[in-house]
C-alpha cells in the first residue's frame, strides 16, 4: 500500500475538464491527483515560414510551471531571461508526442500550439500535460473542421495519445508517481503510448541505480496498463459533448 | 445598459476563492466576470540582502499573463527572453499597492512574494490582481503569525486594499470595464483604494481624448463606490474560515 | 520656504535650448533646475510594419539615464542586458503623452522617435522629458512639413503638452520636486496636461501614506498652475525662430 | 548491407585518442566513423555552493556543436544569446549518464566538468560524447588521485558507461546510425549502458511511426551488443598507459 | 585645404569643459569640432572582488553613443539587449589607455570608472573620449586625495595621455578626421600617446588599401604632432582651477 | 635563447592541415606550436540583405575559444548568454584582415563565413586564426569557382594575408609569443601583412610600459620577417593539391 492508499498498479484520480477557457480553440484542465495542468490549444490558419507551400500543418507545444506550482517558489524563467533545460526538454517531448498522432497532410497549412501551464505540481506534470493536451488538440482540430480552415475530409488524428510515469521504489515497480514517490525512485520512466497501445516515447532514467532488462519489462507492462486506462478517460471526456 | 446587462455603476460578479493551491502560504483565485487571476503568496523568513538587519520585512509582486489568457495567443516572455514594459509596470503597481497597507516593522525580517498569473483576461486584470492579492497576502501574514515567523503582536496589515478600473465610453462614465469596453474607452483610470477609502494609486490615462477636471471627479466617485463594494467582498472571503 | 528658496507653488528655473544637436530633426536640452535632459526627435518617412497602409503616422519615445546622471553611479542597462521596469514605464508614459496631442492622420505615414536621455538627474526627469520632448517634436513636425514628407495641410499638433510633479511633504503640497524633496514626499504625483488645460495623465502614488480626496484636489490645482507656466515657456521657446 | 558497407549489427570504426589536449586533466578525441567529438574533463578541488559541506563531489557536462560541424553551417548559440533545447537536453543526458557510475562520496568535494564539443557531426554525436567522456572522466579521476585532491581509497568509478544509437530503417533494426540513416529512421533510440550491462538511460522516440513491444526488444538487444563492444574499446584505450 | 578649411596637419577646435556634472568626482565635456563627448569619472573606495587585498586600485571605462548622436538614429544597445563589438572594443581601448598612466599601487584599493557618452558624433569619438577622460580621471584622483580615500603621497598619475586619429585620404595624410573624411580614408589609424611622447596604443587599419612602411611613418609623425598639442590643451584645462 | 629553445626572431613550428572537415567548403587545422585553431570556411550563394543587388560579395568571421582550450576552464559564452569584448574584437579583426585581400566584385553575390575555433590556446590564437583562415578562404573561393557560383574570371583574391605577434620581453623584441611570454611582455603587437609585404593591421599595445618610436620600428621589422615566412608556408600548403 502506498502513502495515498493506492495499489502499486493504480492511477491517481484523473479528471479532464474541457472548455476551461473561453477563447482557446481547445482547452482542458487536467488533474492527476493534485497535479493540475491547464492545456490551451491555439489554432491559426497559417504555418511557420519553413513550412509554407508544403501543404502540411504543424503542431508544437510549450510547457511551463507557475512559480508557486511547487512546494517552494521557483523564479520565473521570464525574469531570469532564459528558459531552463528541463522546460525545453518537456516542451519538445509534448510536441513530438502529439505530432506522432497527427496527420499533417490532413491538417493542411494550419498550426496548433499547445500551451501546457502547470498550475499545481505533484509529480507527473509532463505526463498529465500530454494526456490533457491531446484532448485540447482534438477540440482544436474539431474547431478547425467546423470553421472550414481544415478542408481535408480525411481524419486529422490518426490515434489518441496519453502518457504516464512509472518507477521502482524500494524495489517495487509503481504506476503514476506523485512527488513524494518520484524523489525516492531508483529508476523513473515516462512512457507515451497511443490509444492502440503502440509506443511513442520511452524515456527511462536510472536516478539512483542502473536497471536490468527484467525491471524494464515490468515497468513497461505497468505503463501500458496505465495508458490503456488514460485513453479510456480521454475518450469519455471527448464523448461528453462539444465545447463552445 | 451595457452589453453584459450591467448598470454604469455596477461591478461584474466578483468571486474570491481562497486556498486554491495546496502549498502556497496564501492563494486566491479571483474572478471579475470572466477575468480570472491566480494569486499565490509565498512567505519566506528572510529578506533581500539590502534589507538585512533592518528589522523590516518586504512585500513584492510579479504579474504575468498565460499565453492563451487573451483572445489571440501572445508569445511567452520567457521565450522572448525579456519582460515587456506593461508586465513590469503592473508588477510594480501591485507591489506598491500592497506595501501601502503593510507595516513592514510588524512583519519583521520576512518576505512575501505575490505571484499574480492571469489565467483568463477580459479587462481589469491588474485591478482583479490587486484585489485578490490582498486576500492571499492576508492569509500569508496569518500563516506567518501561526508559524511564529512573525513575532510582533502589532497588526501587520494596517488596512485592506482593493482596486477597480473606471472609464468614459461614449461620454458615459462606467465602472469595471471588460475588454470590449476597455478598448473603446476615451479615458481609462485604475484606482487603488484602502478599506477606509483613502487613495493609494490614481492612474488616469487619456486613451483617445484629454479629460477635464469634472470628468476626473465623476470617475473618482465611481471608483470609490466600486472599491467600497470590493472591500466588503474581501472581508467576507476572509471571514469564511481559515484555509489550510 | 523650501531648501532652494522657492515658494511651495513655484517651479524651478526652466530653460529650453532648441537645436542642441546638428543632425536631429528636432532637439532640445531642457533643464528643470539641475535636472538636464537631452530630447532628440528623429523623423523617418515610414511607419512600423503593423501601421503600413493605414495612412497614419506614429510617435514613440525612449527614456534612459546616463550612468552618472545620478549622485552615485548606476549600471548601464545595455551592460545588464535588460531594461528595467522604471525605464520601460517612463518611456511608455512619454510616448502616450505626446500621442495625445498628435493628429496621426495629419502626420501621414511618418514616424517620429523621441529619445530622452537624462544627462543630470535631480528629480522630475520624466516631467522635464515630456516638456522638452514636446518642443523637439514640434520642431521635427515642422521639419517634416518643410521637407514635404508631411503632406497634409491640417495641423499635425492639436495642442501642446507639458508635465510637472507635485507632492505632499510634511503635510505641505509642493510643486516641481527636486530629488531631496522627492524622497521625502508622502504622496507623489506626475501630471501631464495639454496647453488648453486638459489632463492627459494623472499618476498619483501614496509613497508613504494614502491620501484623501481633498489632498488630491490641492495637488491637481498646483499641477495645473505649473503646467500653465510650462506651456508658456514652451511657446516662448518655439517663438524664438526656426532652428536649422 | 548498409551504404557504408556495414552489417545491421555492426558499429562504425571507433577510435579513442587520449591526451588530445595539453592542459585538461582528462581529454579524449572520440570518433564514431566520421563523427568526431572532443571531450575535455576539467578537475577543480571545490564544489558548487549548494554542495558545500556535504562531503560529496559533483560531475556535470556541457555539449555543443561547432558551427560547421554539420553539413550546412548553424548559427552559434553564443551569438544567438541563448542555448537551444536540443543542446540543453544532451548536456543533461551526458551529465546524468556519468553520474550514474560515479561514487560522489569517494570523489570527495571535487568537481569534474566534461566539455563535449562536436568537431564533426555524422549522427550519434551524443552517444560518442558519452562514450568518450567516460574515458576523459576516468583520466581526470586518476589525475585527482595522483594529485591528492581525491583522498578516499575507495574506487571513485563504480563501473564504466558507454552509449549507442539504434533505429529501425525500412523495417530493419540497425546499430549506430550515421546521419543519412538517422534522418530516415522510423524509430530512433539512444541507449546508455554500464560496463556490466545494466541500463542507465533508454530514450526511444517514434520519429515517424509508433513502435511495438517486439521492436523495442530487438532494438534493446542490438544496443546491448553495441555497448558491450564499446566498453571493450574504452577498456583498451584506458589500458594504453597514463597520459600526462 | 580640407572641407572645413583646415590644413592637413591641423586639429579641429578642441575644448575641454570641466565640472559639467554636479555629482561626478570628475567630469568633462570634451569637443573635437562637432564631436561632443561627456566623460564622467566615478570614484569608489573599493575594488572588484578579484583585486581585493592586493593593495592596488582599478580604472575602467565604458563608452556608448546616444541613439541620435549620429546622422541617422541607431537603436539603443539596451533595447537590443546586447552590446555591439565596436562598443566593447572602444570601451576596452579607453580603459587600457588610462591604465597606462595610472600607478595602481599609489591609487590604493579604490576604483575609478570612466563613462564616456557620445552626445554628438562627427568622427574621432574614441580619441576625444580618451583625451577628455584623462582630464576627468585627473579630477577624480584629486578628489580621492582631498577626501583621504587615496592615502599614498606618491603621484597617482605617472603621465598624461591623449589620442588622435590620422588617415590617408586621396593619398594625403591628414590629422583628426571628421566623419566625412573618415568614411573616405584608405587607411585609418588611432594613436594614443603619453604627455612625454611615448606610444600607448597604435591601431592602424587598411580600410580600403594596405599601406606601406613609409605611409605608416608619416601617419605616426602627424599623430605625435597632434597629441603634443592635445596634451597642452589638457594641461591648460587642468590649470584652470579646481572644480567642486 | 627562449624557454622553448627558439631564437628571438624565430617562429614556432607552423603546420597547416587542409581539408580537416568533410563538409566545409574550405577547412584548415592551423598550429603555431601548441596553439591549435580549426578554421572552417562556409560558402553560400547569397549575401546579407543590406548587400543584395550590389553585385558584391561578403566575407566575415567568427572567433571563439573552446572552454578548455586554456590552462583553466573558461565559461562558455553561450551559457553566459553574451559574447565578451575580446571575442568581438578578434572576430572583427579576422574579418577585416580577410576582406583586405578579397575583391568583393569578383566574388559576386556570395558570402563566405570563416569560423575560427581555438581548440588549444598557447598564445597567438588570433594571428594563427588569420593565417589559417586565409588558406580555408582560398579553398572556399576555389570551391565557388569550380561549382560555378563565382562567375567572374577575374582573381577573387588580390593577395594572401597572414599575421604574427611580436613583443618586447625584458627589453628584447621577440617574434611569435607563446602564452608564457605573452603575459610577461611589456609591449605586445599583432601585425597583419599581405603576401606582398604591405600592412593590413598594426595593433600595438603598451601592456606594461609605453614604447617609443625606435622600439616600434624594431617590432615592425620582426613582424615583417615573420609574415614573410608565414606566407611561404601558406603558399606551400595551397600548392599541396586540391582538397575535396
Amino acid at each position: 500500500m502506498r502513502a495515498d492508499g493506492r495499489r502499486a498498479d493504480e492511477l491517481r484520480p484523473v479528471t479532464i475538464t474541457r472548455g476551461w477557457l473561453d477563447a482557446a480553440e481547445g482547452s482542458v484542465l487536467v488533474e492527476f491527483g493534485r497535479t493540475r495542468v491547464l492545456c490551451a490549444a491555439s489554432f491559426t490558419d497559417s504555418v511557420p515560414r519553413w513550412r509554407k507551400g508544403s501543404g502540411e500543418g504543424w503542431v508544437t507545444a510549450e510547457y511551463a510551471m507557475l512559480p508557486r506550482s511547487t512546494s517552494t517558489r521557483s523564479d520565473r524563467e521570464s525574469v531570469k531571461g532564459r528558459i531552463g533545460g528541463r522546460t525545453h526538454e518537456i516542451s519538445r517531448l509534448i510536441g513530438r508526442s502529439l505530432r506522432a498522432v497527427i496527420d499533417v497532410k490532413a491538417l493542411g497549412e494550419n498550426t496548433i500550439v499547445l500551451d501546457c501551464d502547470v498550475l499545481q505540481a505533484d509529480g507527473g506534470t509532463r505526463t498529465a500535460a500530454i494526456t490533457g493536451a491531446y484532448v485540447a488538440l482534438a477540440d482544436a482540430v474539431a474547431w478547425g473542421q467546423r470553421s472550414g480552415a481544415v478542408r481535408s475530409t480525411k481524419p486529422v488524428l490518426r490515434d489518441s495519445v496519453s502518457a504516464v510515469s512509472v518507477g521502482i521504489i524500494d524495489g517495487t515497480p509503481m504506476l503514476d508517481l506523485p512527488y513524494v514517490e518520484d524523489v525516492r525512485a531508483e529508476t523513473d520512466m515516462n512512457v507515451v503510448v497511443t490509444g492502440s497501445g503502440q509506443f511513442v516515447e520511452v524515456q527511462g532514467t536510472a536516478e539512483q541505480a542502473p536497471f536490468d532488462r527484467r525491471e524494464l519489462d515490468v515497468l513497461l507492462d505497468l505503463a501500458l496498463a496505465g495508458t490503456t486506462e488514460l485513453s479510456r478517460v480521454q475518450a469519455e471526456a471527448l464523448a461528453g459533448g462539444t465545447t463552445a
